[in-house]
């Protein structure tokens, strides 16, 4: 903790001297890997930017960010506004910065961009784990589309470890398609709930339950404890009927109280569990090549869909085509086949 | 139904003497649209194959059943090997077509594609529905990829619907990718499942009991109709745990006995129920739509993913760059955008 935040210290007096001078990509790397949190901040900026010149920068930096060990353990977090995220962030990452650990918090939120603020990932939403120099917090990166803003997060995890940090979180809000790409980029996946199967399920994303590795009931505190026990004992029987997970994990659930700081200890528990069973099953490393491979095909994906839908031929009959579509006068096929050919005429005068 | 067999009948002549002969999408549409078998089993052989020339034949015999009122209902069947698909769909065909609706077999299994031999959808497995001129089977077409086998199935419904089937039954294997596409194509998706946790979840894959509109547990019958009753209970409460779907249904789970024929009218009470439920409340409708613009969606990701993966110089590379992503010797993401360069030179002479 001491050498993070002397190194911090120091690098941001130089940084202050030198504000407008962009560092190049060898002192940016060099910092990284001496756990300078200011140089990752600009690093991570750097990767985050769209610009061609920049991109290239990035990729050296991202490379020299790989690492063939496993050092970290990343965890995403998830739940719909209400069930207290952010409190139980701070309780975590209190208890795991008190245990000599570096935590970073990363966030992924497609839908921050457009307001250009992010609600996840805000530091004056965790305010205790923001002046800990052991942590480090990162909004969600803004970007046009999911797959941008996934791309980002990968890469900022890289990043993250090179400079240390071992417990990475990755917030989320369990409503969209967010917590897919979270899922596609973590060890442990953790969905944060409170009793009452009412009114918070509602907007919680069906799919989003069968991906966890563990559900912690959060707010098992006052005369919450009873609905909230309950609710663990109607879970645990119910994730009892799905089928295991390739790895053989069997999903936990579990109670907390972040406000108290209650249960906090467990849930880490858990997770340092569930790594030692992974690790020695060989199945954390399986699983992290899976995603690596998951990640190339993602970026792909996201690439030539990209291109196809910004082609200005595409964009004048989309609209139109959609609504033929939508209305049965016109076949699905038949429409993609005419999109096409506007498509992959697009080098010739046609 | 005399109807259906005469027409079928008397066309079967017709064929037999014009066996060489291709007829033309005029006869095709016309012969779909009286309902004669013979001649729509014709029109899916059409749209199955993969012929250049076959592709515009088939695009104007789909449009021409293309429809804007909803005369069907679509129903997937998705279950593991062993809980007794066959002898389900035969039962619950029995006693559709005993009721004087027409009943479609489809199937969708990538898998089968391989071997040339069709696992799902085989007249020999469902022998009375086989040879009940109110049924019609059709086993899984064959395809390289799962999207083609999809878009044909796709295609394949349009046109039976325009056959006049009333209920079209599509039938697929719940291990792999295939239940996701099946789902994207049915207005009702029911998992068959049979009593005991154990061993019959092992081969489910994960994700299938959250799509599920009902769990029927089969085999409800001996000295079984005890698990299988505890089994309902159990999946009941398990239920009411996931969040609602869009349209408000609350998934149902029922027992039943395929052998006996027992529980396979509250099967069809039950989507009965559904359908007026979800006809009443305009989300039939909708969820038809956002289906098509699905398909074209599906259909154009499709087409780019195959050009990409088919072009000489990415396969070339992708061997080898995945074991280095996979290695962390590389970036995933510096490594698709070299596969994303050798592919968008494609066209030059560089």
């Amino acid at each position: 903790m001491g050498r993070t935040k002397h190194i911090g210290a120091a690098s941001a007096d130089r940084i202050k001297d030198k504000r407008k001078m962009q560092p190049s990509p060898e002192v940016l790397i060099e910092g990284i890997h001496k756990g300078d949190i200011a140089l990752l901040a600009r690093a991570l900026t750097s990767i985050e930017s769209t610009k061609k010149a920049d991109r290239d920068k990035a990729h050296s930096i991202v490379e020299s960010c790989l690492s063939k060990d496993i050092k970290s353990v990343r965890i995403g977090i998830t739940g719909v506004p209400g069930v207290g995220k952010s409190t139980f962030i701070e309780a975590f990452g209190k208890l795991l910065t008190g245990e000599g650990k570096k935590v970073a918090v990363l966030a992924v939120d497609p839908s921050s961009s457009l307001s250009r603020g992010s609600i996840l990932g805000d530091k004056t939403r965790m305010p205790e784990l923001a002046k800990n120099p052991a942590a480090f917090i990162r909004p969600s990166p803004s970007g046009e589309s999911l797959g941008g803003v996934a791309r980002k997060t990968r890469e900022s995890i890289l990043l993250c470890e090179a400079a240390g940090f071992e417990v990475i979180l990755i917030e989320t809000v369990g409503v969209g398609q967010s917590e897919f790409a979270v899922h596609s980029m973590v060890d442990f996946f953790l969905l944060l709930k409170i009793a009452g199967a009412g009114d918070e399920l509602q907007g919680i994303k069906r799919g989003i339950i069968e991906m966890a590795d563990a559900i912690v009931i959060n707010k098992t505190d006052g005369s919450n404890v009873k609905y909230a026990t309950q609710a663990r004992s109607q879970f645990e029987r119910a994730l009892h009927l799905y089928p295991p997970k390739n790895n053989g994990w069997v999903p936990k659930v579990l109670n907390c109280s972040a406000l108290k700081g209650e249960g906090i200890a467990e849930v880490w528990k858990l997770i340092t569990g569930f790594l030692s069973e992974n690790t020695l099953n060989g199945h954390l490393e399986l699983h992290r090549k899976d995603q690596n491979k998951n990640w190339l095909l993602q970026a792909v994906d996201d690439f030539l869909k990209t291109e196809f839908y910004r082609h200005p031929g595409v964009q004048k009959r989309l609209n139109k085509m959609m609504a033929e579509v939508q209305a049965n006068l016109k076949s699905p096929f038949r429409a993609a086949e005419e999109l096409l050919e506007y498509y992959t005429n697009k080098g010739s005068n046609r």
